[in-house]
């Protein structure tokens, strides 16, 4: 049932376009849902999109150029008139429409809202603008079912009719006393269930969960994931209902952020798809493996400073992948957790009793793994004396690795700092350096080169 | 505004359930969330948490439950009786109640089921069980309101009332033919703005996004993020309408699965938390360890073979562990973005095109770090044919690994096995072998060792 794109659906448009035949085109589209013609317009080459979103209606293309990719809809953006801008933002929903301003060019925005028609989807506009980008006043919507505790339910049904026009949809509806100011929220179920004369001041629920206009995003996302909300009203400095936010975009929020943890994991520093060009790719990726070379530069320095070793004990240097395997791993696994846990908000207890847990963790891990590489050594007729040290210095290395993943996203975190980026290869290289000088620090005291 | 639990406000509660004061608890706790509840249950002792349970109305109680951390609730549900578990389960939707029962032993699933007071809620928890995990029919709800076409809008005002009891919050009112069938879907807008005596086929939208029982919930999440659906009608093989999916699980699932690949390209293989137990985050993180450890003797036995160049280029040597970096931090890069790209489908075009462009980002990478390596050797005074060695290997092994950190992942999904374990360790640990085995058989081939 869902629809879905083929390479013939897209060959077939094409050939339409190509014909200039704009009455087949919008027969063969008007069914379609917005977020099925971005997938279209994604496909086609730009002068063929710039075309179908000119072709279209706007209540239909404005929602399309929403659900774009940010570089596919910049280039469309770039084509499009001022005047042709504010007529798709005016189909748009303010914090949507707010979105696209504030991806043009400086120099448009004001000509592009002072194109939009109805005055006071402009101003509202323009309102969301002015708000700090990540929090809720940026991610709010203005349009919303309001009524004021004083109506009876039938002025209420009136009134939310007229209301109910400006809305998509109908989460939920807000009641403020006569200053504007939010003191609760009507349910349908209570809506359709109390008679027309009684006042809405005798039915509403007086318990209403809210954010102000300054509350972060996470913040927002953490109380309507906990809550189960599916949309939230936004109050500002003195208490007055200014906007709503609705799950859809709190949806979009954790995935964005959660591909964000996700590629910091991986080494990759921007946001990037697979099929972005390869010098978006690379300035996304090279940085870090510049970072990475830096840290193995460092241990072939290390190395260096342990070159006595090389006659006696030539097996060590063969190990040094194995050493930074482990510390990279290690470091990482802990650093997952951590970010994860601080996430989540369930890094709790003191950080001393956290110490004791990595430790013991890092203890057990590193004692089966200390075995394993004993028998590994037994089994290669290795000097026992050698494969002990190395099955020690490892312990070291992964105790070490263990605490450096697990401390450094607490101290980022603490510092105000996303501590995401502390996963991965920040993570793996700087364990690398460490664990290569301590594996040798210590192999030198316990064999004595 | 949102609640903030305090180390004092548990210290207050466990005072109380100390003295067995249940009419202060009460008083304290009635006008509290369940969300919150759940938290305070999760601060607590098992003993203390089971007197909670037995003491708060199972309204709030039950949906606290649902909130709980899977262990902790595993630990409460062992302690109550099947009587006062099927009390739990009347309070509940059927999605929730279900997947309470499956976690129940086989043993009591029966007797519990049997002590649930309302049939119809018994059969239908008991219908939900029957579909297999991961499907729409294991997530979705019984509950929803649906109206047929041939009804008045009066007639379906009445009748959503009286539905409405049981149903939380009412996303959306689905229309079914006289058999059952799903027809279309009707707005509230317009069953505020219709008249009395209208026939709800003449104001129903026909138009209605729905799942089968049998979609993934994969596709379901991708459904209702692409159309920004808040709710979806499921239907079975005969496209009767059977039940419903909200995006509160939806976000539940998203978030997961986020978290899950996470896990897996960090190396941990369970779903842990910061605060489980060392045994439990042992189970999760050594096998990964030990599959790292293999590796590293993989790599061990090969430098082994390589021995003779320890002479002459014992430099060749200190470069393991950053040529091992290189190819761990490239593979990871690679599959990271092919992943996320598998996940949100655009890793399109052919596989030859992937390939190429692959290639072409590896090199440009290579090309780069490989002349930072040789004006770190001229800095060093290090032997410049070596230096152009290293240089020239490395930037093999960065092409080598990118391509299996891209191929390895497409590979396994076509093969239907989830990707994301192609990520982190795996990937690191082959490519670590790989790429030493690559390094010195290049360096051998251009130096003549």
């Amino acid at each position: 049932m869902p629809f879905q794109l083929t390479a013939d659906f897209i060959e077939k448009i094409e050939q339409l376009i190509a014909k200039k035949d704009g009455s087949a085109l919008r027969e063969l589209l008007h069914e379609l849902h917005f977020a099925d013609i971005a997938e279209i317009l994604e496909e086609l080459k730009s002068d063929d999109a710039l075309y179908l979103i000119k072709l279209l209606e706007s209540d239909l293309t404005s929602d399309a150029l929403m659900e774009l990719d940010d570089d596919v809809r910049e280039k469309i953006l770039d084509r499009l008139s001022p005047k042709e801008i504010a007529k798709e933002l005016e189909e748009l929903d303010t914090d949507d429409a707010a979105d696209i301003v504030a991806e043009l060019d400086e120099e448009i925005q004001q000509e592009v809202i002072d194109k939009i028609k109805d005055e006071e989807h402009a101003a509202d506009i323009v309102e969301l603008l002015n708000y700090d980008d990540n929090t809720a006043g940026a991610l709010m919507a203005k349009e919303l079912v309001k009524v004021k505790e004083t109506w009876s339910v039938a002025g209420c049904v009136r009134e939310m009719r007229r209301q109910a026009e400006n809305v998509t949809r109908v989460h939920s509806i807000y009641v403020t006393d006569k200053d504007g100011k939010l003191t609760g929220r009507l349910s349908l179920k209570d809506l359709l269930t109390a008679s027309e004369k009684t006042k809405i001041s005798e039915v509403f629920i007086p318990k209403v969960d809210y954010v102000t206009v300054h509350t972060e995003n996470e913040e927002v996302a953490r109380i309507m994931q906990k809550y189960d909300l599916e949309a939230i009203p936004v109050v500002d400095e003195e208490g007055i209902l200014v906007g709503r936010i609705t799950i859809d975009d709190i949806v979009d929020f954790i995935k964005d952020e959660a591909e964000k943890d996700y590629q910091l994991a991986a080494g990759i520093s921007q946001d990037v798809e697979a099929d972005d060009s390869v010098w978006e790719l690379t300035r996304a990726r090279l940085p870090w493996l510049v970072l990475g070379l830096i840290g193995g530069l460092g241990s072939v320095y290390i190395m260096q400073g342990f070159e006595e070793a090389l006659e006696r004990f030539p097996v060590l240097f063969f190990f040094t992948p194995l050493i930074a395997a482990m510390a990279g791993n290690v470091g990482v696994q802990s650093s997952a957790i951590i970010v994860q846990g601080l996430a989540n908000d369930n890094v709790k207890g003191s950080l001393f009793n956290r110490l004791l847990k990595e430790v013991g963790l890092a203890l057990i891990n590193g004692i089966a793994l200390g075995v394993l590489v004993i028998i590994f050594g037994f089994i290669a007729g290795q000097d026992q004396l050698v494969s002990i040290t190395i099955a020690i210095s490892m312990l070291s290395v992964i105790i070490v690795s263990a605490l450096i993943g697990t401390f450094v996203p607490i101290i980022l975190d603490r510092k105000g700092i996303d501590p995401a980026i502390a996963t991965g290869p920040f993570i793996t290289t700087s364990n690398d350096i460490f664990g290569i000088f301590l594996f040798f620090y210590i192999s030198k005291i316990v064999l004595g080169f």
